[in-house]
């Protein structure tokens, strides 16, 4: 049964991003440093990436062995729509309530205007895998419609002060999750695993 | 070298007390589950407290291991100034900006109006063990003053979604700390230290 699972680099503190972020400053002033880990050998430019090392090189081969992506827009955009390929080919659901004939229009990507729709094609395309889910923004909307089944989160060793948080703007609502796994990984970075129970 | 170490109990995203927190409802709504990992035996009124087993146990031996506590007004009134006893006795200090006149003078608190003399003050008192920085409060001037050292992060498997959070009203400046320990306790409750670099 393929599960929702929502991976997320994030500072101690609980941001996703720095402060400033803009289409052309993605991860905001600074956020950059939450991604090292998952991309050791990348330059400047953002090529030559290669897969990390030791426990980190496992937590990303498993993000990158889902069978589908399902994002947001304002986390497809920013990436340029990954060129129409996260990763593998896997089919790219994207949430857009705007009309997306502006967007172009790869093969593997398809727009859907509500999250249940999205997630349930979603979960199909990815058929035994699991559903990468990709983004602050999705993460929130797919928590409050309760579409979300699990969340690894890459804590770094950071405090980032001001920025763009994961959890914002929920509803005052306790969501009892399960501890499944703790990783620790390189440069201090701890991976951590729940499920959210129902 | 006596360390002050802010102990914290905390929701995985990031609330250290439930919303509509109040002087007769300290924790705010729902606040007491963050804290169930400490107070196993505690009945209704928090009375016959019972040390924890296993690995909370041991990390709840280390807190009340510590040589004297550090808080702000804000947490020690709530709690009835502890009856002027945190723990084994040792010394207590309490930032307060007001005049403590009407506080109440228990013979091991002193009321401090400054972050820098208070810790200088309380490391003394601990002599070789640390100090136990107590609060969201003190925490955030503690860590804006670059008089925190290290952090022990309780994090239960939950979401709040609204509350007080921990981390809030900081500069937008990195920093960068060091992962000491992690311990998987009970109930799903992870253990997090970090030393702060310096």
């Amino acid at each position: 049964m393929s599960a929702a699972v929502l991976y997320m680099s994030i500072s101690l503190d609980g941001f996703i991003a720095g402060p400033n972020e803009r289409l052309d400053n993605g991860l905001g002033d600074g956020g950059s440093r939450l991604h090292e880990w998952a991309l050791p050998g990348a330059n400047a430019d953002g090529k030559d990436i290669v897969r990390p090392a030791g426990v980190n090189g496992q937590v990303f081969d498993e993000m990158m062995s889902t069978g589908a992506v399902l994002a947001g827009r304002g986390t497809f955009e920013p990436a340029g729509g990954w060129g129409g390929d996260h990763h593998d080919g896997v089919p790219i659901f994207i949430l857009t309530r705007r009309d997306p004939n502006d967007l172009r229009q790869w093969p593997r990507v398809t727009y859907v205007s509500d999250i249940t729709t999205a997630m349930t094609q979603a979960k199909e395309a990815a058929g035994d895998k699991n559903v990468l889910v990709h983004g602050a923004g999705i993460a929130q909307v797919a928590l409050a419609a309760r579409a979300l089944d699990e969340m690894e989160l890459h804590v770094i060793p950071v405090l980032f002060g001001q920025g763009r948080r994961l959890f914002e703007g929920l509803a005052a609502e306790q969501l009892e999750m399960e501890r499944t796994r703790i990783l620790q990984g390189e440069g201090g970075v701890t991976h951590m695993h729940y499920r959210i129970k129902r």
